[in-house]
Protein backbone atom coordinates (compact mmCIF):
# COMPACT_ATOMS: atom_id res chain seq x y z
CA UNK A 1 0.00 0.00 0.00
CA UNK A 2 1.66 3.42 -0.75
CA UNK A 3 0.81 6.08 2.16
CA UNK A 4 -1.86 8.43 1.39
CA UNK A 5 -0.37 11.44 -0.65
CA UNK A 6 -0.28 14.97 1.24
CA UNK A 7 -1.01 18.09 -0.51
CA UNK A 8 2.78 18.88 -1.02
CA UNK A 9 2.77 16.53 -3.33
CA UNK A 10 2.03 17.12 -6.63
CA UNK A 11 1.21 13.80 -7.72
CA UNK A 12 -1.33 12.86 -5.18
CA UNK A 13 -4.86 12.50 -5.11
CA UNK A 14 -5.91 16.08 -4.61
CA UNK A 15 -3.78 17.25 -7.38
CA UNK A 16 -4.92 14.88 -9.49
CA UNK A 17 -8.58 15.43 -8.74
CA UNK A 18 -7.81 19.18 -9.09
CA UNK A 19 -7.27 18.52 -12.65
CA UNK A 20 -10.00 16.08 -14.09
CA UNK A 21 -12.33 19.15 -12.05
CA UNK A 22 -10.43 21.64 -14.37
CA UNK A 23 -10.75 19.46 -17.44
CA UNK A 24 -14.38 19.06 -16.96
CA UNK A 25 -15.83 22.24 -18.66
CA UNK A 26 -15.75 22.96 -22.38
CA UNK A 27 -14.70 26.37 -21.89
CA UNK A 28 -11.69 25.20 -19.67
CA UNK A 29 -10.89 22.70 -22.01
CA UNK A 30 -11.21 25.51 -25.08
CA UNK A 31 -8.71 27.86 -23.05
CA UNK A 32 -6.45 24.59 -22.71
CA UNK A 33 -6.62 24.52 -26.40
CA UNK A 34 -5.62 27.39 -27.33
CA UNK A 35 -2.30 27.83 -25.00
CA UNK A 36 -1.25 24.74 -26.05
CA UNK A 37 -0.74 26.83 -29.49
CA UNK A 38 1.30 29.28 -27.68
CA UNK A 39 1.43 31.58 -24.77
CA UNK A 40 -1.83 34.82 -24.33
CA UNK A 41 -2.37 37.25 -22.81
CA UNK A 42 -5.21 36.76 -20.03
CA UNK A 43 -7.05 39.44 -21.37
CA UNK A 44 -7.24 37.55 -25.39
CA UNK A 45 -8.77 34.43 -23.71
CA UNK A 46 -12.10 35.54 -23.26
CA UNK A 47 -12.44 36.26 -27.11
CA UNK A 48 -14.61 34.13 -29.00
CA UNK A 49 -16.27 32.89 -26.03
CA UNK A 50 -19.80 34.09 -24.85
CA UNK A 51 -19.07 35.01 -21.30
CA UNK A 52 -18.22 37.37 -19.29
CA UNK A 53 -14.68 38.36 -18.46
CA UNK A 54 -15.08 37.77 -15.05
CA UNK A 55 -16.18 34.41 -16.04
CA UNK A 56 -13.35 33.86 -17.74
CA UNK A 57 -11.29 34.87 -14.75
CA UNK A 58 -12.41 32.22 -12.82
CA UNK A 59 -11.91 29.57 -15.19
CA UNK A 60 -8.35 30.32 -15.15
CA UNK A 61 -8.02 30.74 -11.68
CA UNK A 62 -9.41 27.26 -11.78
CA UNK A 63 -6.69 26.28 -13.97
CA UNK A 64 -3.83 27.55 -12.22
CA UNK A 65 -4.89 26.15 -8.66
CA UNK A 66 -4.97 22.87 -10.42
CA UNK A 67 -1.49 23.44 -12.75
CA UNK A 68 -2.24 23.52 -15.45
CA UNK A 69 -1.61 27.01 -16.41
CA UNK A 70 1.07 29.47 -15.26
CA UNK A 71 0.16 33.27 -15.37
CA UNK A 72 2.85 35.21 -15.91
CA UNK A 73 3.43 39.43 -15.71
CA UNK A 74 4.89 41.34 -18.79
CA UNK A 75 4.32 44.93 -18.69
CA UNK A 76 1.15 45.91 -18.25
CA UNK A 77 -0.05 42.10 -19.61
CA UNK A 78 -0.75 38.99 -17.90
CA UNK A 79 0.55 36.48 -20.08
CA UNK A 80 -0.82 32.61 -19.54
CA UNK A 81 1.36 29.77 -20.52
CA UNK A 82 0.36 26.14 -20.69
CA UNK A 83 1.99 24.11 -17.69
CA UNK A 84 1.69 20.79 -18.99
CA UNK A 85 2.84 18.88 -16.02
CA UNK A 86 -0.86 18.60 -14.47
CA UNK A 87 -2.23 17.51 -18.02
CA UNK A 88 0.64 15.03 -18.45
CA UNK A 89 -0.50 13.24 -14.62
CA UNK A 90 -3.73 13.40 -15.75
CA UNK A 91 -3.08 11.79 -18.79
CA UNK A 92 -0.88 8.99 -16.87
CA UNK A 93 -3.79 8.05 -14.56
CA UNK A 94 -6.12 7.82 -17.39
CA UNK A 95 -3.65 5.79 -19.95
CA UNK A 96 -3.54 2.78 -17.33
CA UNK A 97 -6.81 1.99 -18.95
CA UNK A 98 -6.11 2.15 -22.36
CA UNK A 99 -4.78 -1.32 -21.76
CA UNK A 100 -7.63 -2.72 -20.66
CA UNK A 101 -9.74 -1.52 -23.77
CA UNK A 102 -6.59 -2.73 -25.85
CA UNK A 103 -6.63 -5.96 -24.34
CA UNK A 104 -10.44 -6.18 -25.39
CA UNK A 105 -9.92 -5.24 -28.52
CA UNK A 106 -7.22 -8.00 -28.72
CA UNK A 107 -9.08 -10.50 -27.29
CA UNK A 108 -11.46 -9.59 -29.99
CA UNK A 109 -9.08 -9.89 -33.09
CA UNK A 110 -7.83 -13.13 -31.79
CA UNK A 111 -11.23 -13.98 -31.49
CA UNK A 112 -11.69 -13.45 -35.42
CA UNK A 113 -8.36 -15.16 -36.47
CA UNK A 114 -9.03 -18.47 -35.01
CA UNK A 115 -12.73 -18.40 -36.32
CA UNK A 116 -12.59 -17.55 -40.01
CA UNK A 117 -16.89 -18.05 -39.76
CA UNK A 118 -16.96 -15.43 -37.87
CA UNK A 119 -14.13 -13.27 -40.03
CA UNK A 120 -16.85 -11.18 -41.85
CA UNK A 121 -17.44 -8.96 -39.04
CA UNK A 122 -14.79 -6.19 -39.77
CA UNK A 123 -13.38 -4.44 -36.98
CA UNK A 124 -12.39 -0.70 -38.55
CA UNK A 125 -8.39 -0.63 -39.03
CA UNK A 126 -7.12 -0.75 -35.53
CA UNK A 127 -4.08 0.80 -34.36
CA UNK A 128 -2.32 0.54 -30.98
CA UNK A 129 -2.01 3.71 -29.86
CA UNK A 130 2.40 4.97 -30.11
CA UNK A 131 2.57 6.70 -26.77
CA UNK A 132 6.14 7.36 -25.94
CA UNK A 133 6.84 6.77 -22.11
CA UNK A 134 9.62 9.70 -21.26
CA UNK B 1 -16.26 25.51 -36.98
CA UNK B 2 -18.06 22.33 -35.69
CA UNK B 3 -21.59 22.56 -34.58
CA UNK B 4 -22.21 22.15 -30.90
CA UNK B 5 -22.35 18.60 -30.14
CA UNK B 6 -25.61 18.01 -28.30
CA UNK B 7 -26.56 15.74 -25.78
CA UNK B 8 -27.35 12.44 -28.07
CA UNK B 9 -23.85 12.90 -29.41
CA UNK B 10 -21.70 10.25 -26.90
CA UNK B 11 -18.51 11.87 -28.13
CA UNK B 12 -19.52 15.91 -27.57
CA UNK B 13 -18.20 18.24 -24.96
CA UNK B 14 -21.42 17.17 -22.09
CA UNK B 15 -20.38 14.09 -22.46
CA UNK B 16 -16.96 14.55 -22.05
CA UNK B 17 -17.32 17.03 -19.25
CA UNK B 18 -19.15 14.31 -17.66
CA UNK B 19 -16.43 12.08 -17.81
CA UNK B 20 -13.93 13.92 -16.30
CA UNK B 21 -16.19 15.17 -13.73
CA UNK B 22 -16.55 11.27 -12.59
CA UNK B 23 -13.16 11.36 -12.68
CA UNK B 24 -12.34 14.18 -10.24
CA UNK B 25 -12.85 12.53 -7.23
CA UNK B 26 -10.47 9.34 -5.32
CA UNK B 27 -13.38 7.06 -4.46
CA UNK B 28 -14.40 7.15 -8.03
CA UNK B 29 -11.26 6.70 -9.24
CA UNK B 30 -10.54 3.83 -6.87
CA UNK B 31 -14.09 1.91 -8.07
CA UNK B 32 -13.22 2.12 -11.77
CA UNK B 33 -9.30 0.56 -11.09
CA UNK B 34 -11.46 -1.88 -8.83
CA UNK B 35 -13.38 -2.75 -12.13
CA UNK B 36 -10.31 -2.73 -14.47
CA UNK B 37 -9.74 -5.95 -12.57
CA UNK B 38 -13.05 -7.92 -13.73
CA UNK B 39 -16.84 -6.90 -12.77
CA UNK B 40 -18.04 -6.60 -9.12
CA UNK B 41 -21.25 -6.80 -7.32
CA UNK B 42 -21.97 -3.09 -6.36
CA UNK B 43 -22.35 -4.17 -2.86
CA UNK B 44 -18.73 -5.19 -2.54
CA UNK B 45 -17.57 -2.16 -4.29
CA UNK B 46 -17.56 -0.17 -0.48
CA UNK B 47 -15.36 -2.65 0.78
CA UNK B 48 -12.39 -0.96 1.76
CA UNK B 49 -13.56 2.43 1.88
CA UNK B 50 -14.60 4.26 5.04
CA UNK B 51 -17.54 5.64 3.56
CA UNK B 52 -21.62 4.66 3.90
CA UNK B 53 -23.23 2.44 1.05
CA UNK B 54 -25.44 5.67 0.23
CA UNK B 55 -22.40 7.82 -0.77
CA UNK B 56 -20.82 4.77 -2.46
CA UNK B 57 -24.40 4.31 -4.87
CA UNK B 58 -24.13 8.02 -5.32
CA UNK B 59 -20.40 7.66 -6.69
CA UNK B 60 -21.97 4.42 -8.57
CA UNK B 61 -24.32 6.78 -10.28
CA UNK B 62 -22.22 9.44 -11.18
CA UNK B 63 -20.24 6.72 -13.05
CA UNK B 64 -23.12 5.30 -14.84
CA UNK B 65 -24.31 8.70 -15.73
CA UNK B 66 -21.36 9.71 -17.26
CA UNK B 67 -21.10 6.27 -19.23
CA UNK B 68 -18.10 4.65 -17.57
CA UNK B 69 -20.00 2.25 -15.91
CA UNK B 70 -23.03 -0.30 -16.57
CA UNK B 71 -25.23 -1.88 -14.08
CA UNK B 72 -26.53 -5.59 -14.92
CA UNK B 73 -28.86 -7.54 -13.05
CA UNK B 74 -28.07 -10.73 -11.82
CA UNK B 75 -30.33 -13.16 -9.64
CA UNK B 76 -30.11 -10.68 -6.24
CA UNK B 77 -27.02 -8.82 -6.88
CA UNK B 78 -26.06 -5.97 -9.44
CA UNK B 79 -22.81 -6.75 -11.07
CA UNK B 80 -20.98 -3.52 -12.07
CA UNK B 81 -18.94 -3.72 -15.31
CA UNK B 82 -16.10 -1.17 -16.38
CA UNK B 83 -17.24 0.39 -19.74
CA UNK B 84 -14.03 1.88 -21.43
CA UNK B 85 -15.70 4.08 -24.37
CA UNK B 86 -16.32 6.99 -21.62
CA UNK B 87 -12.58 6.49 -20.29
CA UNK B 88 -11.13 6.05 -23.93
CA UNK B 89 -12.89 9.54 -25.00
CA UNK B 90 -11.11 11.25 -21.96
CA UNK B 91 -7.99 9.71 -22.69
CA UNK B 92 -8.37 10.54 -26.25
CA UNK B 93 -8.59 13.95 -25.50
CA UNK B 94 -5.96 14.35 -22.90
CA UNK B 95 -3.84 12.30 -25.34
CA UNK B 96 -4.18 14.94 -28.10
CA UNK B 97 -1.85 17.28 -25.56
CA UNK B 98 0.74 14.44 -25.41
CA UNK B 99 2.57 15.75 -28.15
CA UNK B 100 2.74 18.91 -26.69
CA UNK B 101 5.08 17.90 -23.68
CA UNK B 102 6.46 15.01 -26.30
CA UNK B 103 7.88 17.55 -28.43
CA UNK B 104 9.24 19.83 -26.29
CA UNK B 105 11.20 16.64 -24.53
CA UNK B 106 12.17 15.70 -28.12
CA UNK B 107 13.38 19.76 -28.42
CA UNK B 108 15.49 19.13 -25.25
CA UNK B 109 16.90 15.65 -26.73
CA UNK B 110 17.76 17.07 -30.06
CA UNK B 111 19.25 20.52 -28.34
CA UNK B 112 21.53 18.54 -26.20
CA UNK B 113 22.65 16.12 -28.82
CA UNK B 114 23.65 19.32 -31.14
CA UNK B 115 25.33 21.17 -28.41
CA UNK B 116 27.51 20.10 -26.49
CA UNK B 117 28.68 23.29 -24.62
CA UNK B 118 25.26 23.91 -24.02
CA UNK B 119 24.67 20.15 -22.18
CA UNK B 120 24.52 21.85 -19.23
CA UNK B 121 21.17 23.98 -20.22
CA UNK B 122 17.81 22.22 -18.81
CA UNK B 123 15.37 24.60 -19.89
CA UNK B 124 13.56 22.87 -23.28
CA UNK B 125 13.34 25.45 -26.33
CA UNK B 126 9.51 25.80 -26.74
CA UNK B 127 7.94 23.86 -29.94
CA UNK B 128 4.68 24.57 -31.28
CA UNK B 129 2.35 21.35 -30.59
CA UNK B 130 0.41 19.84 -33.71
CA UNK B 131 -3.04 19.82 -32.37
CA UNK B 132 -5.35 18.07 -34.53
CA UNK B 133 -8.44 20.05 -34.60
CA UNK B 134 -11.52 17.83 -35.25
Amino acid sequence: MTPPASHSDPSGPDHLSAAFQALADPTRRAILERLAEGPAPAGELGDGFDISGPAISRHLKVLEDAGMIRREKKAQQRICHLDPAALKRASDWVDRYRRFWDEKLDALEAFLKTSPSNGTSSRPGRTRPKTSKK
